[in-house]
């Protein structure tokens, strides 16, 4: 085993691309069969490629909501920070209702705000160069997350993931997948399992894929495999992502999260969640508060155009969950490790955030 | 509430209707898009069907394969039962090769073998009425469950069920689902949620489309949004089926399952599972010793022509999982209810099987 981690190695690939003129987004929705960037020219395309998940996972969004505020200066003059503001103030209000529960979106966009403040002629430039460094601090954030959460892995064993945290949802590298990359890199973690993630398939399409590009063969498991997998003692830690943390841990993440952390903890196999510490929302003291996004029941009735059940049945399609912090072992940020997290261990690290 | 059950009006789907000429099976692989049946005129034509999954549910595999021996019987010629038999052996035994791990599919041959037996010139009749009577008691047995599972249901919440045990894996009415369909139809039930079953997607294609066309609109919702739901308090029991049930009242059924049992004893959601006595097995002692069936991965990989992960990825895909007996509050049979099932209290109701 070394520790050294040799980051480029196992992290090819960028989600976002800002070209200097527009916004290149890579389109999750067809992944892993068609491999397309998607070109915004302004910020509502933006908005619009987030609502429709053409770019998808909780960094990103936050980093192409940012590029989306640049391009929504393009279509504005004004002489100082705060007559830009004030003009783009509409458009980012429309980047900030394309999703409504993670909060790197509103993070983003707020920090984008901040950075006019006070700022004269060269506001244009201030704006790009504040989402230029969103999206680098972004991916320093989760190379420092990955050397952090790896460390924490015994070697010898496999790892569960759900969804997809990895260089597509980010800048690069990831944050969950990031831990995993890192793991891998340093040979902490033997196999790497990847449930699919009804309904979108976030696991088999995404994940699967981008592990693949990096030369790290995953095992695509169907999502209700996980407390069968755990029973076969193949599995050391679950480690996911997150959308939000709350003041007191818990935790809001793609739903099946909640329920893997529930078979970890029956199994005493331990779970993992790796965010940057923009997820971290000090202000909601408890998951109760957060509010669940439920999407069109229609999600579960195709797949890639093959239908999957009839038509105009009844379905509930709650795409998050929350983990309550009791089921979290370690919460990982760029800031450290909190092991057993809870309302006291959470104010300790990020109080006045 | 009345606790009279109509069974019929919630029950008008039959999978497999013998014409006293030739067996037709509702095909399974097409619905819900397509109801079609599809007519075996001959035994051979029945095991290509079982084989094939045209028909499917241990208990269907069963009857068809029963029918089948009769359409074995009506190509050759015998003065007795002894005769016929040693004539359709050879039928029976493709029959019984036509799906590897069908408990249901071996008992109901050796139940026509046995008919056979010391039977004179009307050995014809004789199993053509024991492939009737194996239908008929399934549905009667499915029935007495029905109402003996539900009376367990308190009014005023919802249930939860996993992949399809209903009129199509049986005779008719079902077993778990049939639990569910007395349940509702005495008022028991509030609302009936199904898990889309990957990667089949038996509750998705089946299970919602059954209850629909007997007028109970059901909700469906991915597997991994069910400990969410739980959370939500709109679910009393999840009920299930079973594939085999332990000798110390372990049960191995749908993947998927185990981790339901889990979830449902973390929230004090109690857990139901239904299946005829025939599929206790008490010469094995507990799940451990059961082989779980691994299926090709590449039903990870497409729902319905439709590629739901890039091709020749590693995946693992077992199809059943063990749920302990820990875990199970209810084991119904035909015979009566075992209430937190062990060694012991089926050791009561089963001993000598």
């Amino acid at each position: 085993m070394n520790d050294a981690i040799d980051f480029d190695r196992y992290d090819r690939i960028r989600p976002i691309r800002w070209t200097g003129q527009a916004l290149e987004l890579l389109d999750q929705r067809k992944l892993p069969f068609v491999v397309e960037y998607v070109t915004c020219a302004d910020s509502d395309e933006v908005a619009a490629a987030i609502h429709a998940l053409t770019v998808r996972g909780a960094p990103a969004i936050g980093i192409a909501a940012a590029w989306g505020a640049v391009l929504a200066a393009r279509a504005v003059e004004a002489a100082d920070g705060a007559q830009a503001l004030a003009a783009i103030e509409p458009a980012l209000q429309r980047l900030n209702a394309a999703r409504p529960t993670a909060v790197n979106l509103a993070w983003a966009l707020a920090r984008m705000r901040r950075a006019l403040a006070g700022v004269g002629a060269d506001w244009r430039a201030v704006l790009e160069r504040e989402a230029q460094a969103i999206a680098d601090e972004d991916l320093a954030a989760n190379r420092r997350m990955g050397a952090l959460g790896a460390a924490l892995i015994e070697p010898g064993r496999g790892v569960l993931t759900h969804c997809n945290t990895g260089s597509l949802a980010t800048a690069g590298f990831g944050t969950a997948l990031g831990v995993i990359r890192a793991g891998v890199a340093q040979g902490r973690i033997e196999r790497v399992f990847a449930g699919e993630t009804r309904p979108w398939l976030q696991g088999a399409r995404l994940t699967v894929w981008e592990l693949e590009q990096d030369g790290i063969a995953p095992t695509l498991i169907a999502d209700s495999a996980a407390a069968h997998l755990m029973k076969t003692g193949q599995v050391g830690w679950v480690i996911v992502g997150a959308d939000r943390i709350c003041a007191n841990g818990d935790t809001a993440n793609k739903i099946g999260t909640y329920q893997l952390a529930i078979a970890a903890r029956h199994h005493g196999v331990k779970f993992m969640v790796v965010a940057p510490s923009s997820t971290v929302d000090m202000d909601t003291a408890s998951g109760d508060l957060i509010e669940i996004e439920e999407r069109d029941p229609a999600e579960l009735f195709a797949v890639g155009g093959a239908r999957t059940a009839a038509e105009r049945v009844g379905a509930w399609n709650p795409v998050f969950d929350v983990t309550p912090h009791e089921l979290i072992d370690a919460i990982v940020t760029e800031r450290g490790v909190i092991e057993r997290p809870d309302a006291a261990a959470m104010r300790a690290a990020f109080s006045g955030q």
